[in-house]
């Protein structure tokens, strides 16, 4: 989304263009049949994404604000509904998004025309008095449709990646990587009484406010995020074979799932490869490690003697920063090793698992009706992200940017940098040489 | 498969291309987006079908007998098998059938035409000392692939029924039917000492082995199939919320699993309507129930007072008839109403349950390796059916044809006939005017 | 039951006695806190076995037939019917018997005595003309309780088995054996047209009913039941990691659980042990296998190249041979070697699996009402045993006696007897040298 | 557990008397069949608790400390051990502590003599230079045992509700309630720069440790605790049939399980009535609400557009506050009435569900070994509680005190508090007349 506090009519219908054609480009490299599939039920089909992000113009902007609009299937409703349970409709269950050959291919992308058509004469004739209103629901469209593209290429990834035949999105990726990582080093932030949560400028969430205080105790935060060479020390430690190591439940999980490595990770004949975007490549030790749950990245980070930050100290110290790094508009679709001594990989690259659980903000109070379902009612059990990844827009990003997942889940593009207090005692040289509990 | 005793290459190669083009025919309405779903552990995608086919001449034929035949592609062993534990494949899990994108539908295609090639290689230069095994191999590889079009059908069927658009495999299909069917009525047969199983004339599975004798004692066989109208009074006798009526197992599984009536079956504003192969249809009275799982196959029997015959009582009745009715060659795809009184519909329209058990008969041995896993490893807690269905071929049944399935499956065209003992007393015309326990 | 065809009310109070006695006899050596115990949904707590077998008298005979009868208590009717549908009280959920510390087990005697003392009443004082009616449910309620009884021993086992403390239920049981089995033989019958079914001398079950003709080809019988030695040859076969030997479902439940032995065997520093009664012993090669499911007993007797009997094949033999073996009444509580070379151990010891499906014999009817759920409706999924076993009283058995349960449970003494047709070719010369198809 | 800093040994052991003493008080109500139930996973059985407090002073006290200790029994270790990974031992699994019955409960209250007699002679004989590691062990047992006693309770309660009989624990106990609450009021609070945690006089858990600044804006917190009454107002409203109300995964909870009310709440013939531990009792309006999950917490609040307090707000609130409420001392075993305008029920009476996920302070680190998985690695997934309940000892409570569970579990004694920012506009007066969204 483009961070136009008030764009014109013109520069909207410009974004939408935008923001939507981008999603066919990513679908171009796929085969109809991949259109289709649903290997996890969190993710879901290429085809179902395509469609809600159109179903979610239709539903909270056409039938509400562009009079005489018809609707293009009366039961797309209820199949591209994801989960507003105050829209009549009901919905399909997530579970069986995979489950439907029809609407074809073909379909769904006559029913993207139909809305992109109806959505460019509301944005030109809309009413002035349904133009705020229109203005913001086509924000929080753009910005929906965007978080879409993401997971349309992480959905990809898995559905790929669970074939025998182990295929690739994109054989033509370039998933180069240098010899060596820049030295693991830490900056200290001083932190004190601060204030994080969406400032007003531009696009945000409502998770995102009320903007408030926070204190915080000073800090450190690592130059970069950790890396596969880094993280296979872990595993070679014993790590997933080892109790001591874990939450309790993450424990369960790893027993349960058969977990050894992070996921997409392959030992073939001794020798460790990823399933990447590009197909199967072998590990490149100085990129970051990605594809951890939050299990694995907090174990990590107590394994070494450091731990997550939260995500007050997180946005503390990206607020200044410039949003820059490894983002999915640059199409090499795989985090870029760090390379730089001081801090950077905040934005893009991998999400950084946060020590935070995903909570309202003091005072936090979601929209009424369905749209209010958009971020609050997932507020429990899940852990906060920050930063976005090579698979998020980079112009979708800001400081006060909150993502969420259950602790299990690895099929983003997520990792962790290390914090640590002040007076935590450890320091950089110390983690240099002794890396490890177990060391 | 043609009723052909010992074909002659020239016969087997045209039989091979008849069997083989008739499932891309049936394929021939699909969309691209179909053939990848897979929306019941029992069912499988079409184009899995289309590729195990393949596979299975592949694997039983052309690597063991064709001289420098090349595989088309290393890991479809691995992906088409189907469960043969005793090749080195091992084989992909079967409730993941619908989670492989790729190979896509054109791949596979070209994998038909290069196993064809080199089936037609095979079978005009295979060396005498070969052809026995080879002739009895393609004979068993081309019913085989007549089974499998037959669950295409039913799959498609499946998976199209669950779209909650209702989409039509085909919606010129011709689902005509009389306004009443014939009267229902009852012919004695003698039974006595008899024999069933194969005759040895023409191909039989081993599962029809060895023929052998048992005793009937005298019986009465219903002349046609339950009807829709006759099962609705079943089911407005209140049956699906009465245990009394229903097997333990049977009540368990309809308990979970919230049956109200035959699959495919729904109520649309009071009204009963049938998925079926044209699409969503009202119920026609005069046609076969079908879509029965054997506990309510077995449960309306007891209800009307008769029960299920036995697979003996049915081939006993069978043998002396012609191998008539309503089969997939005609196209129809659904089941016909019988038109005479007397005993009719033993072959097509729907298979029919009987109240044995799928074991093996006396002196059963299957054959040795992979292919004796055909038939043998299922004879236990499946139930026998007889006589084929709209979806089966005319020219793959015979007399001594024994299907079989879990008694709650119901995804296949699935039906009963009434059967009861000489001396159990209720004559069909009780029949006529007490139908049922609670009258 | 005492096999009088028509007891007079003094013998039947005085049987009543000695039926309801031996169940609490059976209970002496439990702990109070053995009594709550369900360590498997099939298997029941013992105050649950006490309580229902009571249940069965009051709601049966004393709430139908006793004028002026007071329950024991209003909610017993709930908490100890099994699974009679049409009993208005509806049951407690089979699989939380264990879940329920109240009524006390003091309570639950109570109320055996107060049905006891009431029962004497009703054997006493009832009408003549209800007395044929008392009669058949009295006769009934002792087969009941007497096959409770079989479960209450086997399902404390189950209990205490699965106690890591491993405690016997009465460490004074002797379960002594041979250092050696009598040879394997194999008796020829000639079969022929012949009945099975209850011949209507004495109590028989509806299941048994009615005595029908069959015909059977001749076919050989072993002598004596399989030993531990012979199934541990199996074993050491590789048996449970081969999937060619297993019947399909055989191998899945195989999978899923685990197995690698008969239940309640062990290996303890490389040697096999075995859980008995009497607490954990070391295994005794010369006695019979037991515990042991449809799918292990079927796989071994196909592994020797023979089969299971059919039940006809089973009766036929036992009709005209004496009821004599290791019944529970002996209070060995474990089966004994064979200790003769002709054919022995029909009865007691084990139960023996046959290769036939629990289905109702042509022309079956169950009685009407609740009464009428007791066999009928289990006739699906189960296979056929028969014999007895050590657990079961020797005068609740009879020839055409049928017994039946899920083929893949083995909490019961459960074995099986080496059968093959006669022109099957292998002969028992053959077997002695060149036992398993590995050899 | 009394507050003293630095107990003499003569204190300790007399401490240590009457905390072991009060377990055996708690159970003089049950009958033996009581004390092997286990009725849901995370409820153990009377007997397993007291067993396993006496394993954690064998295991970390009698075991490393002192000299020539005897085991009672090689395997209780593998019995008792709840979840220490870092054990030798392993443990027997969690969901099956139920179905052993063997220890007998009088074996199990002979190791807990044997155990006992142990400790006196470890309080006596202790070397000093042992004694500190044996007093913070010994404190950590002595509350440990404290948390068991509250979880007897709730774990009995929960065993006899389920039973039809709706068994009474003591059916003595007096549940009186006034006719009508005090008035909900608001209590406004300054909040800013707090510290909470642990302060260091007295006992304390690793988890309320460090002690660490926290900032906090104004807020409001209500002077009592949620009543029934108030409750019911919720629900009469339509809460559990609504989704829009509740967080995602509580509706997902909702509907799995079929909540339509707390736990124990029972509708007979149109009046509600709630299962205590005195028996089933009509719902008497005015007391405190209890057994809500936090889902039901969270969404009552959120209904009524208050929210619940964070554990910091609670802490800052409470720490000031003398520890005065309904305790397990007192032996009503259920919450009592507020009774007074002012803020009060901070302790006792029922757990207060906060807002806080149950997450490490900064800084924290747990004790190395395996008494560092007490408490540390549950940090995931679950929710602060706080101020006990009446099922609670007064002793064991302190401000800093945190107790956590996953946010579906409602079998502890657990309600909430409503709380609220102060410019969040909402005024008491306006509760007093429009409580709930709808209205």
């Amino acid at each position: 989304m483009h961070t136009v506090a008030h764009p014109t009519r013109e520069q909207l219908a410009h974004s939408y263009l935008l923001v939507r054609s981008f999603s066919e480009q990513l679908c171009e490299p796929l085969a109809i049949e991949d259109y289709g599939l649903q290997t996890a039920v969190e993710a879901s089909p290429p085809k179902w994404h395509i469609a809600h992000v159109s179903w979610f113009f239709e539903n909270f902007l056409l039938r509400p604000l562009l009079p005489g609009y018809q609707v293009f299937h009366a039961r797309f409703d209820h199949l591209f509904n994801s989960y507003y349970e105050q829209t009549e409709s009901g919905f399909w269950p997530r579970a069986k998004r995979g489950l439907l050959s029809r609407p074809t291919v073909a379909e769904v992308y006559d029913y993207r025309k139909h809305v992109d058509q109806a959505m460019q004469a509301l944005i030109t004739e809309c009413d002035e008095s349904d133009w705020p209103l229109a203005l913001e629901r086509i924000l929080i469209g753009l910005n929906h449709e965007q978080q879409h593209q993401e997971l349309l290429l992480t959905d990809i990834k898995h559905h790929l990646a669970l074939n025998p035949l182990r295929p690739a999105y994109r054989a033509d990726l370039d998933i180069s990587a240098p010899e060596q990582a820049v030295p693991l080093t830490f900056t200290t932030l001083e932190g004190g009484m601060t204030e994080i949560g969406a400032t007003g400028d531009g696009f945000s969430y409502d998770n995102e406010h009320p903007r408030h205080q926070t204190w915080l105790a000073p800090y450190r935060l690592a130059n970069r995020l950790v890396t596969n060479s880094e993280y296979l020390e872990f595993i070679e430690d014993g790590a997933y074979t080892n109790p001591a190591i874990w939450l309790s439940d993450a424990w369960t999980v790893i027993k349960q799932q058969g977990w050894q490595a992070p996921l997409y990770w392959e030992k073939i004949d001794g020798a460790w490869h990823e399933m990447t975007l590009a197909g199967l490549i072998s590990l490149r030790p100085a990129l970051p490690v990605c594809h951890l749950s939050y299990y694995e990245a907090e174990a990590y980070a107590r394994w070494t003697g450091k731990r997550l930050p939260s995500e007050a100290e997180w946005e503390h110290a990206a607020a200044s920063r410039p949003i820059a790094g490894e983002f999915a508009d640059a199409g090499r679709l795989h985090p870029r090793a760090a390379d730089v001594g001081a801090l950077s990989q905040l934005y893009g690259d991998c999400w950084e698992w946060t020590g935070s659980a995903y909570l309202p903000y003091p005072g936090y109070r979601p929209a009424a009706g369905a749209i209010g379902e958009y971020n609050g009612k997932f507020m429990c059990n899940q852990m906060v992200l920050r930063g976005g990844s090579c698979a998020t827009s980079g112009d979708h990003l800001r400081p006060s940017y909150r993502n969420f997942f259950y602790p299990h889940e690895r099929w983003q593009f997520s990792s962790l940098r290390l914090a640590d207090g002040v007076d935590g005692g450890t320091t950089s040289d110390d983690l240099g040489t002794t890396q490890g509990r177990s060391a």
